[in-house]
């Protein structure tokens, strides 16, 4: 009744924004992602027949309200499914902080997906852990295959799955990830979600979203960086777009984001191929091939404004370890 | 042979992003502005038969190059209609830093029509006026009524010109204008225009265009200031989401921009009536009504990332004035 699991979180190349069904998670288009070796959440869940409820901890911190709330929503998913009727201690620990556009949810909830499912003694496949996942954080769904990964959109709660494009060994591309504050955003992703379909400009997106897809997946399988880092940070600022034109309106860039966005783009411009994109907050990811690595870290160092740099390259999916946490 | 005029710039409440026609410059849709009383540029120019070509000062600096190409180009088409043919010499005097957003080449433009054709010995009606400016400045044309001002996007040269809608005492709003830095952009906004059409946003915005501009009339009629303020905000979010997403993309805010846009979100919430817009620039226009601009200066002083403030209320148009610059 007992088992811990590790996940990578991720970084998606073409993002994913807005809903078709709320509860369900459905998304409004399929995205593509790369999981990150350097940014995992491990978490343990322990059934108990002598709990009644389930306890919470996050990073040495016992949890309430909404963050457990939706823990316990989702151990409640596995035990309908295991027909067991226990409360659980879920200890969680995450190497990066939360709540910055990290997206600790997706590694934080594949992980409790193939933990809290092995600890129910069920044995889902790779496709019905990553449906259960996307239930519980859209994106935690490509946290469970390998590598380069593609969310097929879906239109049902059985056809809306992550699949592996390429493992992870297939392309030696970077993402050094750029802590610029380490802060929580004010608005959690889910909220401003709700507001995608209210920019004037989603439908837009949406009706050019599988052509992107398309090109996106050329680029991958071409290995052409130059354009696929291209491609990568126009969807970016594409969907910060949305988010910043959408009522209500968001921002989530912090100005030291700003700062390094525009001078990745000078770095380009001074022969370096190194791209930003960035989830729906203040930290940024900077793309580039691992030749370019070091000199990426180097002048971002020199930039006086950054807290903290992770490199990471192309991670496998979520899967059980033995240390357990409790 | 010689003439002084002094010219506003105007702060767009609904923006002029896109031509239909370059050379012309008409523009892709209509739009709604306000004069600057703080903001200006005089300018004298003297035409004189002992020179051959045009000689140009701006702050003090001969220019030469583009700038003076583009004063030149907008002198012949007042040399046309005056059919005259003689050089002149041009002095222009800003009191506010050129380049950063503050649209220097509305007032700039604005100013050398009227002082142009009036030396030219050309007597023009305020449509003419307004329709001259506009082929040397796009904004230019707003800048010639008095006060609260529509620009009728318009098909053609002789329909495309700015009218006052209200006179500057019909409303008590401030623009104060935040100089974040007196660098100048790195890219013009005739070269940015160029790519407005490359948006895929761009389709959808100038669709719905004409409900934002009758709403925005609606709220100016109203003189509903929180709803004006929302839309005035919101519009200029929209046209730098278009901005980001065009091809090539550019990035107009500075980090200190961006940092004063969270803050004027952050006083909004503790209950100030201040909202943002920006041209293509990085310096900041916040608006708020009289009686609350002593906070919004206490405010912006106290943040320590303003090099400048500058209080401005609704100005009168272009005019001829006695002193002249040389």
């Amino acid at each position: 009744m007992k088992a811990t699991a590790i996940a990578p979180s991720n970084i998606a190349f073409i993002k994913y924004w807005g809903k078709t069904d709320e509860a369900l998670r459905l998304p409004a288009n399929g995205s593509i992602s790369m999981n990150l070796s350097e940014l995992q959440t491990t978490t343990t869940v322990k059934f108990n027949k002598d709990l009644d409820e389930d306890t919470v901890f996050i990073d040495g911190q016992k949890t309430e309200g909404l963050k457990k709330n939706r823990v316990t929503q989702h151990l409640d998913r596995i035990r309908k499914m295991a027909k067991i009727n226990l409360g659980a201690k879920i200890v969680s620990k995450n190497n990066f902080p939360m709540g910055g556009g990290l997206s600790s949810s997706a590694s934080a909830f594949a992980a409790l997906t193939l933990a809290g499912a092995t600890a129910a003694g069920l044995d889902l496949t790779e496709k019905e852990l990553s449906i259960l996942a996307r239930q519980a954080s859209g994106s935690a769904c490509r946290s469970v295959p390998d590598g380069f990964v593609e969310w097929l959109g879906g239109k049902t709660n059985e056809d809306s799955y992550a699949v592996s494009l390429y493992l992870p060994d297939y392309w030696e591309i970077c993402d050094v990830v750029v802590i610029v504050n380490t802060s929580e955003k004010s608005v959690t992703t889910t909220e401003a979600q709700k507001s995608a379909l209210s920019s004037p400009f989603f439908r837009e997106r949406l009706g050019k979203i599988n052509d992107k897809i398309s090109l996106l997946k050329k680029y991958l399988g071409e290995k052409d960086f130059p354009k696929f880092g291209e491609l990568v940070e126009t969807e970016a600022l594409e969907m910060h777009a949305i988010i910043m034109t959408s009522k209500p309106s968001y921002l989530y860039w912090l100005p030291e984001t700003l700062r390094l966005m525009i001078l990745t783009r000078q770095w380009r411009k001074d022969g370096l191929a190194v791209y930003f994109t960035l989830n729906t907050g203040h930290d940024l990811h900077l793309l580039c091939l691992q030749k370019e690595v070091e000199k990426v870290v180097r002048l971002l160092k020199a930039t006086g404004e950054v807290k903290n740099v992770i490199i990471n390259r192309p991670s496998v999916g979520v899967r059980l370890v033995e240390g357990h946490l409790l």
